[in-house]
């Protein structure tokens, strides 16, 4: 068993509480042979929930930190606090090399503030990115990056963040050339901003990387499933993937609303249970969990913060496929790639 | 009869064709009394197609027009058809002051192009912007702006969207002071961009106004009902409006797929048949229909491309409604209100 095989998890983080991110855990050790776990926080609590899980018990070590990062918490006020909390020192178990990642429930804002300051960025990228998934009507979930980490995207960053969702994509999809798009508001050469139009260009050009751009992709398409990385800065990725949660949501609430107004539709709806079950399975957020941060020295998973027991287990699902894979080696040799080929002025 | 019970109505534009057009219109006019069309569009289509509406014949006049603008013409391909087009050729009827609006189910962009450099901005407004509804779980749709007119905005421009969407929401949603929101990435003060942080500022100032600043909106906030105005740049509009959308088809092709897995879900679905009907028909784009090009010197009303009957007589409604509320001299007086209140350097 190499150090790889470690990952760390920030055990306090998430608004279910301990048992919950115990339970997760355990239900993820169960289905990947040989990782460990480096459970940080509260020792006494911590030791106190593994009597429920014998073999978690066995694959697991304890690091503890005695304060924690609170969903209220600007990134300024967590930086401060980054060595004493069970979150900073989670990234720091990765900085150290004693963990191959990281996984938190937490405030995301103070995760990628102190991931970024921890870990930071890879040679050849300027900004980390958050990607994570949606669920598509295709066989696969489609990447979407970034949802959140910069307000504000230049093309070079579009591009970046364009070569390692591909990365991530290769190792999470296992997709040999994954469909990129960039996200725009209309499909046509002339539409959106400069830099998407610029970045647009850049991809159009990059014919050597073990990806394929089919240029621009409108909100509409985005889980119809016909491309598998969707980039974007931060401000438009997170509203996309929040109007997507919350019209699902919608939608859902209208559904339970009409089933129930009248006893025949009720009917109709206990008959068709099953069917509105696998409905509900396959929305539920749970079964997407896992967002990462890409672009960092080091791999920083963010799992939802109501993420329950299923949605823990899948966040550190997608920490070890990272792992396995050497993500962050993979992503390196691809930027490494692209700038071979392109000329540092054309992607300014 | 004053002129004002003039509606102009390309009888061209939209993908369904001039006969779904008339039929739209036919059902708008059955429904107001004392409003007339100009139905703008080829002549002869236009005469033959009227046989099969007697009130219409009757309550119209048609204005030949040789051209018609297509789908994929450019804005500015279409600005140099603007005076042989029937799109061209409605706005401009509103230009001379023989219709009090004009409405189109035509090109997007060309209808913006055309409709900003014939009419104009209002004094006061830098930039139009384009208005629609979004349906929610509330009593009331949600005016959402902009949905696309501008690629990029300031705050200034942002803030002229609130003053306009609030006054549009007064109109159309029939709300003394509509409650308005920017839409943003968290609800905290350091969110977002310092645009969208500027004009919160502005906004929270300007407490004389009829409506009632409520802050940031998250994506997954906009179909709850819990504002009435949501204020955007066109980028994230059309980002959000497009995700909407294809969302809620999203999970309708979903819930599709779920019912025909097996034959007891298919019963069910048929036993629950008026339920889902009911989503249907709440889900219809066509029962949100028209959108409204704000801050120019006359009343434009974009209707669907794919409009049906029912979706081109809600355009015309809303054109109407407009029309009978005097929706632009609202809009000139709150911003003669907002800007005696508020220093220009303070919102610049």
């Amino acid at each position: 068993m190499t150090d790889s095989s470690w990952i760390a998890v920030d055990a306090m983080g998430g608004d279910e509480g301990l048992a919950v991110m115990l339970a997760g855990v355990a239900q993820a050790g169960r289905r990947f042979d040989g990782i460990r776990f480096l459970l940080v926080g509260d020792e006494a609590a911590i030791r106190a929930g593994l009597k429920a899980h014998a073999s978690l018990s066995a694959t697991s070590d304890v690091v503890h930190a005695p304060d924690v990062i609170s969903g209220d918490d600007r990134p300024s006020q967590a930086l401060r606090r980054a060595k004493t909390t069970s979150m900073g020192l989670a990234i720091d178990l990765v900085k150290q090399g004693r963990a191959a990642a990281a996984v938190s429930s937490g405030n995301t804002g103070a995760l990628m503030a102190m991931a970024k300051l921890s870990l930071r960025t890879m040679p050849g990228i300027d900004r980390p990115a958050l990607a994570g998934l949606m669920p598509t009507l295709g066989d696969n979930d489609t990447v979407v990056l970034d949802l959140g980490a910069n307000t504000e995207c230049d093309s070079r960053n579009l591009i970046q963040f364009a070569v390692m969702g591909a990365a991530y994509a290769r190792t999470t999809l296992e997709l040999a050339s994954p469909r990129v798009a960039l996200l725009n508001i209309g499909t046509e050469d002339m539409k959106g901003t400069g830099e998407i139009r610029d970045a647009a260009q850049a991809l159009k050009e990059a014919t050597h990387l073990p990806m394929s751009f089919v240029g621009f992709v409108e909100g509409d398409k985005l889980s119809r499933g016909h491309v598998d990385v969707i980039v974007c800065d931060g401000f438009s990725g997170n509203i996309a993937l929040k109007t997507a949660e919350g019209t699902a949501r919608f939608v859902a609430d209208l559904l339970r609303r009409a089933f129930s107004s009248s006893a025949r539709s009720k009917i109709g709806f206990l008959i068709s249970r099953p069917a509105t079950e696998l409905l509900r399975h396959h929305l539920d957020p749970n079964n997407h969990n896992g967002a990462v941060f890409l672009g960092l020295n080091g791999l920083v998973v963010k799992s939802h913060g109501s993420a329950n027991e299923a949605g823990v287990a899948n966040a550190i699902a997608v920490a070890v496929k990272m792992v396995r894979d050497d993500l962050t080696r993979r992503i390196m040799d691809d930027l490494r790639h692209f700038e071979a080929h392109v000329p540092a002025d054309e992607v300014a």
